[in-house]
């Protein structure tokens, strides 16, 4: 197996006074480096560039290491100079690799005292596991996963268990990170255990959740009963083998002395209940950030957009059905979004000021190790509550 | 200013058993995307991988986009295709950057039904700010700093204090991050709080730590007294002035009532203590992981092989000397370097293992958030105190 090992160079100059034509001037001490790195010219071409008109010109040059099959492409511009170092090679080359990388970069520093060198660590591509995800804010996080325990695609979604060296093991639905290990903070937040929610005595319907982490920490702080319901049954069998640390043992079987597990849509059953008139002092939602409807057309249009239009749908339906099933001085929890996807926060506030009762919410973020980020809750209260 | 943006792409089979030559009838429907994503072909070349004698035939192809500059260089082996997407852009254009990117993966994956494809989220090089840092195990971490607080040159080393929307503010040295308001875990962990330290009546030196947060920390645990040598009086004003959530008013004068700042050298005080027969209950050394030598020559050793070579000189000294400083059940803490990082944690246990007197150690490690990765502890104790 081979994989295409990159590191993306910028060389800047440390003041932004620099006439033009600089870079010009330079070529010749950039090129000196590249010889004494192994790298050859192939081929240079110089234009304005495509369609920014009133640009400068841009040079491109593209070098090739006569030993290893690595090539540079060199783009310079008058106040910018990009160096893209590419190679294909095995993984077991990639201490050699890093080390010509680093010694390019230290190479660079010292000819070029005048501008900053950066390099972006390495990224590797043709690996068996993908590593990179984006946060909320489009910023890059590199996993570290060295074996996938579980993926298999249910009738809803791709159930993924992979293990990482520095969260644990995780949780992936359609391969996006729900849940790691070292992610205690997540099932804390959105229970409120740190900010003074208790849960003696109290009845609690846990929505989603198939982690199984939010039950088995709640089952431990004495409820009167939790009922939790989750539509995938492989997430549950999944997360009961191969995430013990998080569920311990409350998945193994459906129900017990305080709490019950419902395999179904929990939709229907919000339906149900609210039929039945049946009360809770606390719904916690721990749908996933794209959730599932049984309705195939519309669970599309639902992946397309999350927290707007047909996904928002969905979830006015959750905190609809859930306001009625909630006791007036109960709560709703909730998880949100990326603390900094600030458009899915503002269309999330839009909706629960529209819902069929008139609610007080409260917003708070925290710190998920595993997301690489803060994360958005939420705790809703009917406004009667208040009066 | 212009920003380049990047995006990288893998397009793999999803079964390992493809045969030969499958990319080449791909070709077609690549091309097909591309074009209808607006790009057109500009250079093509076929070659055997330069330096890889039996390897594969590699196709690349360059496409360029006609409207906006936007370049495709297109990388395809038997097993393998990778996209490497590029625009030197200004950084307002990010979002229609991000929106091409993503349509191109989407267009991509309907097209190759039978590929995985993957993308790499948007690197940026070229802006004011640079954002990337390496973690121990070589991953990749992308900041979000907006703001520089703090950015001067002491006579040892850059100090850089700048505002991040993840992590709060952060302390770079020599652009490496040391603490951010989000890493109470450091400092707990640093000086054992969490593994039942107490420190009601103990005499303390800290070694280093010039954020103030160990400082900070230890003075509301009753310690008799705690007496701290930083060697930069800038890091020490810096963190005064933009870090205060961290070291609170500790830095605001150098005694008090049970703390004394000593600006200086520790190797010098460490010395000057065991000579004096100076004894503490705890040694804390919060020495940045490059630590500063005032002796000019040494310093630039140190700082080119850290935790070995000169490097380790540097620690050995300061372990050595702890050692005649600290009581009998005394404890000497110490930072060690990321959980990852196994080459340096190894060359850090033959090192402790090697002291003049035994010791018995305790290594533990625990998530810092700014840090995105673990990091290792150590507690060092006397041998002799067991017996």
């Amino acid at each position: 197996m081979s994989i295409t090992l990159t590191s993306l160079y910028e060389i800047l100059p440390k003041k932004c006074d620099s006439k033009a034509d600089l870079w010009q001037s330079h070529f010749v001490t950039l090129k000196d480096v590249l010889t004494k790195n192994g790298f050859e010219k192939l081929t240079s071409s110089s234009q304005q560039q495509n369609g920014h008109p009133g640009q400068d010109e841009v040079v491109t040059e593209c070098y090739c290491h006569h030993k290893n099959g690595r090539t540079i492409l060199v783009t310079c511009c008058k106040d910018s100079m990009m160096l893209d170092l590419n190679e294909r090679t095995q993984p077991s080359r990639l201490s050699e690799y890093n080390e010509c990388a680093e010694q390019l970069q230290t190479d660079l520093y010292k000819a070029l005292r005048d501008y900053n060198i950066n390099r972006v660590p390495t990224i590797r591509r043709g690996e068996k596991i993908w590593q990179y995800s984006e946060c909320g804010d489009g910023r890059i996080a590199e996993n570290n996963f060295t074996e996938l325990l579980f993926d298999k695609t249910s009738e809803y979604q791709r159930v993924t268990i992979g293990y990482t060296k520095t969260y644990g093991k995780i949780l992936l639905l359609d391969w996006v990170e729900n849940l790691a290990e070292s992610d205690d903070s997540y099932t804390t937040s959105l229970c409120g255990i740190d900010r003074g929610v208790t849960y003696q005595d109290k009845s609690v319907l846990i929505l989603g959740g198939g982690d199984g982490a939010a039950l088995h920490c709640l089952r431990k702080l004495n409820p009167r009963m939790i009922t939790m319901i989750e539509i995938d049954e492989m997430v549950l069998n999944a997360c009961r083998t191969h995430l013990r640390s998080c569920c311990g043992d409350s998945l193994d079987k459906y129900e017990g002395e305080n709490y019950k597990i419902i395999v179904g849509d929990c939709i229907k059953y919000l339906e149900e209940y609210a039929r039945e008139g049946r009360k809770f002092d606390y719904v916690i939602s721990d749908i996933t950030d794209v959730p599932i409807e049984t309705n195939e057309k519309n669970n599309q249009e639902i992946k397309e957009s999350w927290l707007s239009g047909a996904g928002w749908k969905f979830f006015k339906q959750v905190f609809n059905y859930s306001l009625k099933l909630v006791e007036t001085d109960g709560i709703i929890m909730t998880h949100i979004t990326a603390s900094l996807n600030v458009d899915g926060i503002k269309r999330f506030e839009v909706g629960i000021n529209n819902l069929d009762e008139e609610v007080d919410y409260e917003m708070f973020d925290e710190f998920v190790p595993s997301f690489c980020e803060k994360w958005m809750f939420c705790h809703i209260k009917k406004r009667t509550a208040q009066k």
